[in-house]
């Protein structure tokens, strides 16, 4: 396996060497990622994203990432961002793609482009209270991948396995996930 | 309750509309939401939203989101963008504070003021794959809200609890929402 031509823009070997290091400094695995919402007006807010706690001590982004979310027009709102279940698809879009870059990196398999398409299907007789039997949530996401790799397309499909396999959001969305809402 | 004066920004006389209009038109409360994403280099991808479909037809915002996801400079990626995990953060924020907005109008609360901080933990001993027991996504988010609004703590503390009760970014993330990953 021609390994060493391979360049999808991901560094597999400090990859690794993390590893090895938390291997040995477990409390250095522990992460707390963060968000700060602030509501503007009606059902537009504005979340700012910026530092997080990891590898011992206090880290940050080299930028503030701020994003606008709101509810469309056919919802009587004015559409001023996505809405929020449109940001939960960003995040599994994205988790599972960077999974499939890292991966192919470590398999030694050359990705020309890597295309995810997703579609999430939600009742919204749940969230407007129609029928208490209707989830208020996704019912089902359905993620289609579209790889040029240099690879054959079993060995593609595994390669989306393993990224699933080790995918952070996959993992929170498809199981049950603590969370906790308090009042100050 | 005064509540001819409040004005939180929300249409609930539409949505209350909508509600009694799709009760005897379950089929038009089916929605689909997508996200199309576009791996960059490395762990870097662009997600962009628009279309969705709803009320029977497809539908559109009236502007194309995009997103840039990537990993930290502390995973020996570039930086360019938020990371997928605090995407979903960003949506349980907004979907919540949009709740909060709406329920309080609903129940004539005027807002002055909605903040929420999130913060998600997260053992990166699951996604290194060093501990099986230890799983890729979140053990445990905690949501922190900040409202001055002209009522009670504890009516306020109601309105949280119902925006939780109907949110679905809260619901897609505490329970189990079926994925399905495919290549074509």
């Amino acid at each position: 396996m021609a390994e060493t031509n391979v360049n999808n823009g991901v560094n597999v070997g400090a990859l690794l060497a993390a590893r090895e290091a938390l291997k040995g400094a477990p409390q250095a695995a522990k992460f707390t990622w963060r968000a700060s919402c602030k509501w503007q007006n009606g059902t537009h807010s504005e979340t700012k994203v910026q530092g997080f706690h990891g590898l011992g001590q206090e880290q940050k982004h080299k930028t503030e990432f701020s994003f606008s979310a709101d509810h469309p027009e056919v919802f009587a709102s004015e559409d001023l961002g996505a809405t929020p279940v449109e940001y939960v698809l960003v995040g599994l879009a994205s988790c599972l793609t960077a999974g499939v870059a890292a991966v192919a990196q470590n398999r030694g398999v050359q990705l020309r482009s890597v295309e995810a398409k997703l579609e999430g299907k939600m009742d919204l007789q749940g969230i407007l209270g129609i029928d208490s039997d209707v989830r208020n949530g996704y019912d089902d996401i359905k993620v289609t991948f579209n790889i040029d790799a240099d690879a054959p397309k079993q060995e593609i499909e595994a390669i989306v396995a393993q990224s699933q396999k080790r995918s952070a959001v996959f993992d929170i969305v498809a199981n049950p996930t603590n969370i906790t809402v308090e009042v100050v």
